[in-house]
C-alpha cells in the first residue's frame, strides 16, 4: 500500500502525512465484489462520477445496553489516504470481471480519494443508533467501493470497545482490567484490534507483544501451568544464587532459603492443618520464575491445588523474596471459585503477614482469570471477593455475547437529490439528505439528546428552544432549550482539497476521550439491567422531508 | 518475516519452500508476554533447551454439536517455517523485559523452529474433543513461543470452518451456499479467514475479493441497495444500445424495450392486480446493471417493494434480455418473509413463463440474504421455501452461535517425563505423555472410535480386539475390532531433520477432504438436535498411568 506511488490530485501529499492501515492486508481489494461490479454498472451508465453522500450508523446498541464507543475511525482514514490499486489488483479483477471494457480498468488505474470528504463523529465518543457516525462524500464508485472496508473496519472495532467500556464499567474503577484474548480471539489481527480497542474502551494493559509493540499499550504476563508443570523437583535449579534487592550480599542458594521459609509457615500456628506436603514440582517453579524476575513475581497458584500446595509455596518464595528485600507481585488464580479462593488466599496473606511481622503482605495482589466476562464479574462483586486484577480473554475479544454490531453504510443523496431505502421493518429505512448532527447537553451538564437535522438547516443553539421529533413516530416529540450545543461530525478528511481537517489524535487520547465521555453520561442510560434510551431526534423539517419522500417512493398497494 | 535470512540448522532451505502467512502480521511476536518471560526464566535455569511435547486440542464440541472440524494448520506451518526474531523484535522485547539479561536476548536472535517437530491432524480432518490437533515437540522455551500464535491460528478457522459445514448440513447439497460476511467479521483478517474457511467448510464462492485474489476462491456479487436507489429514472440512462447475445443485431433502445414488456406483463391477465405503478428508479437500476452485465443480470429486488415493485421490473428487463437471446440469472431477497416472497416469486416466474412462452423462465435462480443462519435455513425448510441459493454473512462468519472455540495448548511430557495438568473440573485435565492416536473403522464403513495410544505402544491393528477406555470414567470401556485403522498424526515439520514430512495440500484439497469426512460420518452424530456423541478414548496402558500420575501429584488433602 504505502509503496504505491501516488499521482492522483493532492493525494500525493497526503500519503507523506498519513500511513497505511495497520494490516497490510486492508487494502482496495478487501472489499465485495459488488462494488466492483457496481461500479462498472456506474461506469457503463456514466454515472461513475455522480456525487453521492452516504451514512455509516449502526440501528441498535449492542449488549442489551443503551450506548455504543465508536471505533475504528483512524483504520478507515488511513485506508482512503493510501487508497490506490496497482497493476496487479487490476489484472486480478480483469480476471474475475472478464466481460468488462479495458476502459473501466483504465478508470479504476486512476482513481484515489482525492474528490472524496469524511465526515465523523471522534473515535472514541459515546454514540446511539441511526446517528451517522461517519459521512462519506465523493463520486458515487469511488464511495461505494469504500462501503465495505469502512464498515469491516468500524463493526468489530466499535463492538470491542463498547464490550471493552462495558467491562470496565461493571469491574469499577480501582481493578485493574488486563486483555488476555489473543489466543481465542477470531484470527491473527482480531486479536490485535480487540488489544487495541480494549485499551480505548478503558483496560489497563494487554498480554498481547504485537499490540505493545504496534500501538505502545502497557504489556503484562507471568506464566502458564506448562511452566510449573515442566518443572520436577528444586533438584532441577543450578544456579541458586540470588542478589538482595540493594545488591549489598548474595544469597548463595535461594532454594534452601525458600525451603526454610516453607517449614517455617507450615509450623505456624494458625496455619496448622491448613495443607500438608505442596507440590515439589510447583515450588520448583515458583523458585526459578523468582531467580529470573525478583522485582516482579507473579505466580499462577493453581496448577495442583490451590490452598493445599500453590498459596504456601507462593509465600514461602514471597517471604525468601522479602527477606533479600524484594517485594512479590502476588498470585494468579485461573480456576475453581474465585470468590472464595480469592477470599481465602487473602485470609493466609493476612496470617502470614501478622505471624512474620511482614507489613502490607496481606494486601499482595490476586489476580484472576479464567473465562471471565460482564456476568461473573457482576456475579463475584455481589458475592464478596478480594480480586485485584482481572484478566478477560475468550468473552471480551470475541464480544461472545453479541458477535457482530450490524453497522450499515447507506446512500443518503446523490447529485444533491435525497434518496431513502425503504423497508417494511420501519427500523430499516433510512433517513435521507446529507446531514449535521448535534448533541445537545441539559443543565445538569449530561447530553439530552442527539439531534439530525438537514445540512442548510440553521443549526440548534445553547438557549435556544428547538424541537426534537423522533424520527418515525410521530406523536413522540419534545422541545429542548440545550445549555450546550456540540457538533458531533467533524471533517477528518478532506481529499485533494484545502479544507482544515481534524488530525488524528494519538490512541491515548482517544482512550481518554472514551473514558471522559462515558463518565459524563447520565448513570441511568449507562446501567447494566433495564437502562434508559439515550434519545435521538430529527428536526421537524428533517421529518417533514422524510415522511414526504416516504410516501413518494413507496408503491401504492391494490388489494383486491 | 520472508525477508529475515535464516542462518538456522537446515532452515534456510524450509524457508524458501514454505511461504509465511497469510497475514503479514502474524509475526514471532504475536504471542503472549508470558511466553517470553517464561522463556527467560527457562533460560536462566539452564532448561530452555529441555526436549518438551505439547498437545493441541479442544475439550468441547462447538454450537451444542458433536463434531468439529480442524483447520489452520497451513498457516502454523507457514508460521514456524519462517519463525526468526529479527532486529527490531529484539530491540522491543528488550525494551519489554529491561531487567533481562544480554544474554538471553542472543539466544532469541538465534532461534529458529528447525529444532521443533510437527505432527498433526489433516487439515479439513473431522475431529473430537480431547484428540491432539497438533503436537509439537522441541525446546521447551521455542515451543512456549509458539503457544499462542497456533490456539489463535487454530481456534477461528476451525470454528468457522465448522460452522460453515454445519450451514451446509442444513441447506443440503443442492443448494448454493454464498458467504457474504466481510464487512460483518471481526476485523479485516477475520473476514478473509472467514472466506478461506467456510469454502473448506463446504461453501461454493465468497463475495470477498481479497479473498478470491488470495485463494482462488470462486467470486459472486450483484448490486446494493444503493445502486438502486442511486438512480432517479429510466431518463438517467443515457447509452440506451444493447448488442443481441450472439451479435448479430443491436437493440438501439433498450429502455423502450423493457418499457413494452413491463405494459405488456401489466396488461397480462393473469397478473391483474398484482401490481400497479413499479418504482422508476428500480427499473432504472435494473436496466442500467442489464446493460453492463446483460449475461448475468442478477436483481436485488426489496430496495422499494418485492412484489409490487422489484419482482415486475425484474421481470421485464428479463424478458427484454431474453428478446435479445440473454438469459437473465435470477434475483436476490434480502428482507421480509423469504419463504412466502420466494413462493410468490417462483409462481411469478412461472406465469411469466406460460404467458409469454418463454421456456424455464420458471426455474429463475432465487437468491436469499438478510442474517441467515442454521436456524432460519431450518426454518425455511420446513415452512417450504423456493430459494436456490443462500447469502451468508454475519452469523456466519462470526460464529455468533459461539464466537470461540476454546483450544488448548497443554505440556504432556518433558525431558522424556511424562507431565499431567490437574483441575477440579475433571474435564480439564490434561492427558500425559507423548502419544500416537487412532482412528478405528467398523464394518459400516464408518469411523467407531478414536483412541490415544502411549507412544511406544503397538499400534491397533485392523481385525484384532482392542480396549477402549473412557480416559476419565473408569466404567465406561468397550473391546473395538476395527475393519480398518487409520493414524491420525501425521508428520508435517520435521524441522532440520531428514524425515519425510507430509505436503500441505492446495485448499481444494482440504475442501474436498472436509466434505468427504463430513460424508462418512455416521448420520447420528451430525443431527442438528440430540446428536449422539462420538466416543474418544485411550488404551488400557494409557488409563492405567493417567491415573497413576494424577494420584502421584495431587495433594492429600487433610480434613479436620
Amino acid at each position: 500500500m504505502a509503496a504505491a506511488a501516488a499521482t492522483g490530485n493532492g493525494s500525493a501529499m497526503v500519503e507523506k502525512e498519513i500511513g497505511g492501515p495497520t494490516n497490510p492486508m486492508v487494502t482496495p481489494l478487501l472489499t465485495d465484489l459488488y462494488q466492483f461490479t457496481m461500479a462498472y454498472a456506474y461506469w457503463k451508465a456514466g454515472k461513475h462520477l455522480d456525487r453521492a453522500v452516504f451514512d455509516l450508523y449502526f440501528r441498535k446498541n449492542p449488549f442489551g445496553g443503551e450506548y455504543t464507543v465508536f471505533a475504528g475511525l483512524e483504520e478507515c482514514i488511513r485506508f482512503i489516504a493510501n487508497f490506490r490499486f496497482n497493476e496487479e489488483d487490476i489484472s486480478f479483477l480483469q480476471s474475475a470481471m472478464p466481460t468488462c471494457e479495458d476502459g473501466f480498468f483504465d478508470y479504476l488505474r486512476e482513481i484515489d480519494c482525492s474528490d472524496v470528504e469524511v465526515y465523523a463523529i471522534s473515535e472514541g465518543s459515546v454514540v446511539f443508533p441511526k446517528v451517522p457516525l461517519i459521512r462519506v462524500e465523493g463520486p458515487v464508485a469511488v464511495v461505494q467501493l469504500l462501503e465495505t472496508p469502512f464498515v469491516n473496519l468500524v463493526n468489530y472495532a466499535s463492538l470491542v470497545t463498547t464490550n471493552a467500556a462495558r467491562h470496565r464499567f461493571v469491574a469499577g474503577k480501582s481493578k485493574v482490567l488486563l486483555e488476555f484474548g489473543l489466543r481465542r480471539a477470531q484470527g491473527p489481527d482480531g486479536g490485535i484490534s480487540a488489544s487495541k480497542y480494549c485499551y480505548v474502551g478503558g483496560f489497563d494493559a494487554t498480554s498481547n507483544v504485537a499490540a505493545g509493540n504496534l500501538f505502545g499499550i502497557p504489556l503484562r504476563g507471568t506464566h502458564s501451568h506448562a511452566f510449573v508443570s515442566s518443572f520436577m523437583s528444586p533438584d532441577d535449579i543450578i544456579d541458586k544464587a540470588l542478589k538482595s534487592q540493594d545488591g549489598s550480599r548474595t544469597c548463595e542458594d535461594f532454594v534452601s532459603l525458600v525451603q526454610t521459609w516453607l517449614s517455617k509457615i507450615q509450623l505456624a500456628d494458625a496455619l496448622r492443618g491448613v495443607f500438608g506436603e505442596t507440590n515439589q514440582s510447583e515450588l520448583a517453579a515458583f523458585m526459578s520464575y523468582a531467580l529470573a524476575f525478583p522485582n516482579n513475581f507473579l505466580a499462577l497458584v493453581d496448577t495442583y491445588d490451590v490452598m493445599r500446595s500453590g498459596i504456601p509455596n507462593f509465600c514461602a518464595v514471597a517471604l525468601a523474596l522479602d527477606s533479600l528485600g524484594y517485594k512479590a507481585s502476588g498470585i494468579r488464580l485461573d480456576s475453581g471459585d474465585l470468590a472464595y479462593l480469592s477470599i481465602e488466599a487473602r485470609k493466609f496473606f493476612h496470617v502470614i503477614e501478622k505471624e512474620f511481622g511482614i507489613s502490607d503482605f496481606g494486601n499482595t495482589a490476586i489476580a484472576a482469570s479464567n473465562d471471565l466476562n460482564e456476568e461473573t464479574i457482576d456475579a463475584l462483586n455481589k458475592q464478596g471477593h478480594e480480586v485485584d486484577a482481572f484478566g478477560i480473554g475468550t468473552y471480551l475479544v470475541t464480544c461472545y455475547a453479541q458477535a457482530a454490531l450490524g453497522c450499515v453504510f447507506k446512500l443518503v443523496e446523490i447529485n444533491n437529490q435525497p434518496r431513502i431505502k425503504l423497508s417494511e421493518d420501519v427500523t430499516k429505512v433510512s433517513i435521507p439528505c446529507k446531514k449535521r448532527c448535534f448533541r445537545l447537553f441539559g443543565r445538569e451538564g449530561y447530553p439530552l439528546v442527539d439531534i439530525i437535522c438537514g445540512e442548510s438547516e440553521p443549526p440548534p443553539k445553547a438557549g435556544e428552544r428547538i424541537l426534537c421529533r423522533h424520527p418515525f413516530n410521530e406523536s413522540k416529540r419534545a422541545y429542548v432549550v440545550p445549555q450546550r450545543v456540540e457538533e458531533l461530525l467533524k471533517c477528518y478528511w478532506s481529499g485533494g482539497s484545502h479544507k482544515p481537517r481534524e488530525e488524528l489524535p494519538p490512541l491515548k487520547k482517544i482512550r481518554t476521550r472514551c473514558v471522559q465521555q462515558l463518565e459524563q453520561m447520565r448513570p441511568d442510560h449507562m446501567r447494566r439491567l433495564n437502562p434508559t434510551p439515550y434519545k435521538v431526534s430529527v428536526s421537524a423539517k428533517l421529518y417533514d422531508f422524510i415522511h414526504f419522500l416516504w410516501l413518494n417512493e413507496a408503491p401504492v398497494g391494490e388489494l383486491q
